[in-house]
């Protein structure tokens, strides 16, 4: 008998490996087409990745994997840990799949992809109008596929759970609530503060190969592994992960504003650390990646702003800039610097957003989606709720569409739930970083020293290593003892600005 | 009855393009793999690289294949010439691979990857003794598989028809024959000559950087459509056509030796522009490639020799060389430049041959190759072989067997039959040019300005656009009216080496 289920549990493994190649392939000709693939053969690359995808998906769904999801199901004790959490996640992805008709389906796919180009058309024009009719179809379809999923408590849960399982409408009206409550008002005490500081020596000229050098070695000193990955230019970075051998990283240079590519691929190398230290033995599995949107978040963010936007990260790292830039940093001192590379200010676009004003643009995005799916708002009324909510929140109203509603992309490819992830990635970063002061007491020396590897190492040890074998919460739980919990993130933000913009 | 066929003809034609979009994917990653892909990557990335291979393997002779052949043969009349040719690639193709038993196949394949990497080590230890064993093992492999597949006329006819169809040892001896016949007196006349060129300033200093910027600026010229590819680095040069959309060319900067990159890059784009002017509507069948090996060859050798180590060619881009070099031609003219870069001298390994001997070491190995597969030549007799064929043809004999029997890595890798498309492709080269000019007479001229469009033109009209719809054969008879034919070759040889060496 467990011979029997030896036998299946290898041919189980060998079928998720074949899928996972496919998965590998695709994610070279994704990098590829985003690092200089020449424009003519782009067409016929899409049929290609048409073709694989659709491979993955058919084996996903296939009478194979169903009967593999049966024999297996009742033999949690036979199995490895790795395959168990594996079968799982293939059973995940099965249902979710099969339970929508495959015609709706398919008409689905068809609807993405008509509402992403008309969705870029009626951003240009600033005309909500154009794409209304078909962010209307997503939400319906979106509806009813809630209804073939089913929910648990809220509708919008079920959402929520493609992106982050365990995180519901409950944790987040909570933990955004309190978010909201605190910023708001910091928010407006800086914007009366009469220490703003000085930024206009951050526009001058940088040399595009001297910021991909100075980028280079703060990649370097963060531990990104160079033999397991390259750096490359793109038009909107990212970072992908192959197999942990082989995580790319791109960046964007702008020869005006350094700041663009410097965060840009400090954030990315976060995204890229997580994937260089998933575990080998995870390899040819879906487990080999991370194991949510918010965790995966939670790294890039930890990177960017606790790292790469802390001062004795720039006690460390200021000289080493001044020696790459053209003279620009030579009469500013290390403070006036560090002040002005944590400016904030209340801004329309989410993606322009500072540290600080970032949540409220998310929780903005989570109070739609809520009321959407919900059926408390329509998408007729979206340009009127954004405008109002922005004023509320933020003090700053858009001057038309383009600027407000139809800045993001996430919608028109029917992405609804998505949002969420980029908060709770920030909040999750503050709740581990307490944790991991407690064994790391002098986390801002080791910053001074250039000495990051032990942080590396401790995200490798509490993080990376597990990939998809820990769900987020239990992440969290395992590392911090308690759940979300809004209370870290609002401290750090308080502690920084007050001090930023010398409050009180 | 053709309703049936219609149907049968779309699924095959389908089946087709599942497999072509296996091997782009494939193609890219081989690319991938040979212009930066992270170290740590490539165990994995080669997994990958198997599966995607074996589904190909598997696609190609599976049974529902010999039902598409089965089914489709006799309607030759009811298909489009694409499908029929298309049937018969897949028809050669399936079976070559279905006469060898699997298991035997699958030694064979393990052979091979031994025996290459053994061959690595044997050439560093200029140790033949080490790789013997396995050159027999693959020999007499080889020498069964014949068996399996069957000859006409020749045992080493069915291997020469795998790289380049129709070609035979019958015409290979009188062509082969004559050219060398002519060479080697000619070779012996050089090596008495008074008239040397002088190549000391070849070799000075020459800025990678700028050494691409002549390289870009000259494949500008040749027509290359940079929407259509792009120039990277590597160590083995190549071009490879994902699709005739995506032609990317590589090349590799020798700082003391400009002729590396320059003559490399435009041998790598005269492949380039074959494949990124067959017809767009092959694209999804075998048929979208070159036609041959040595088809291909003709391509490449006609713009590095006919073009590139043409003087009319450097008339117009000298100054153009000189704007890019550090100073290197200044004091140099135009003449001692043409000489210096034409310079022939007897030499031992075949990739660093000239024009003009070249085609002796590509005979020297055809001879070899017959022999062997005629039972004339035994594995363990080969060091001695190759040196006095080299000390024959050439006058040169290596002091060991790296620079010697040991040189290239086509045996290890199991692939008899493939040397001879070199030198069929120098002379399918040579015969089109004759052919060529009687379209445009001014072809010097042509080059003098720069004008290298017609040339392009000329060729994608009468070879590029048919990919495999034409056999080599075919493509030389149908431009030239004749078969394979050594004149125009010898011809060319001589005229430009009596003009280099000042010969009578």
């Amino acid at each position: 008998m467990s011979n029997q289920i030896d036998k299946i549990e290898n041919e189980f493994l060998e079928y998720v490996k074949k899928m996972e190649s496919y998965n590998e392939a695709l994610s070279l000709m994704y990098w590829d087409l985003r690092t200089g693939a020449p424009k003519q053969g782009i067409e016929q690359r899409s049929e290609v990745i048409g073709m694989l995808s659709s491979d993955v998906f058919k084996m996903s769904t296939s009478n194979e994997m169903a009967d593999y999801i049966e024999q297996l199901s009742g033999s949690k004790d036979d199995l490895s840990e790795k395959t168990w959490k594996t079968l799982e996640e293939c059973k995940k992805e099965y249902d979710r799949n099969k339970k929508i008709p495959a015609e709706e389906y398919k008409e689905f796919v068809i609807l993405q992809s008509k509402a992403e180009s008309i969705w870029e058309e009626a951003k240009e024009k600033a005309d909500f109008s154009l794409f209304r009719p078909y962010l209307e179809k997503l939400v319906e379809t979106t509806k009813r596929f809630i209804g073939y999923w089913g929910y648990d408590g809220n509708k919008y849960n079920t959402l929520l759970d493609m992106y982050e399982p365990g995180i519901t409408v409950e944790v987040l009206d909570r933990v955004f609530g309190e978010l909201r409550e605190k910023i708001v008002p910091l928010v407006q005490q800086i914007s009366e503060s009469a220490n703003k500081p000085e930024t206009t020596f951050l526009f001058e000229h940088f040399p595009k190969n001297k910021q991909r050098d100075f980028s280079l070695a703060i990649l370097e000193q963060m531990g990104y592994n160079f033999n397991a990955g390259r750096l490359d230019e793109t038009v909107h970075p990212f970072a992908i992960g192959l197999n942990p051998g082989d995580v790319r990283v791109t960046t964007k240079y702008d020869e005006s504003d350094f700041r663009t590519a410097v965060f840009g691929t400090i954030h990315e190398g976060g995204h890229a650390l997580y994937e260089q230290n998933i575990s080998q033995d995870l390899i040819g599995t879906p487990l080999c990646d991370g194991t949510s949107m918010g965790i995966h978040e939670s790294q890039s963010l930890f990177y960017e702003n606790f790292v790469g936007r802390n001062q004795s990260f720039w006690k460390k790292n200021y000289d080493l800039l001044k020696e790459y830039a053209s003279g620009q940093f030579d009469e500013i001192s290390l403070e006036d610097f560090y002040r002005a590379i944590n400016e904030s200010k209340p801004s329309l676009i989410r993606i322009e957003a500072d540290e600080l004003t970032y949540p409220l643009h998310i929780i903005i995005r989570y109070e739609i989606e809520k009321g959407i799916f919900n059926d408390e708002i329509e998408v007729k009324d979206l340009p009127q709720v954004w405008k109002d909510k922005y004023e509320k929140y933020l003090g700053v109203k858009p001057e038309n569409d383009a600027q407000g509603v139809l800045q993001d992309v996430h919608w028109s490819g029917g992405s609804f739930g998505y949002f969420p992830s980029y908060a709770l990635g920030y909040m999750y970063a503050a709740q581990l970083k307490n944790a991991m002061q407690k064994d790391l007491p002098h986390y801002d020396q080791l910053l001074e020293e250039g000495n990051l590897l032990p942080i590396k190492e401790w995200f490798t040890e509490n993080v990376h290593k597990y990939g998809k074998l820990k769900k987020p919460l239990d992440i969290l739980n395992d590392v911090t003892g308690e759940g979300l919990n809004a209370e870290f993130l609002i401290k750090y933000l308080y502690d920084k600005y007050i001090n930023v913009y010398k409050l009180q």
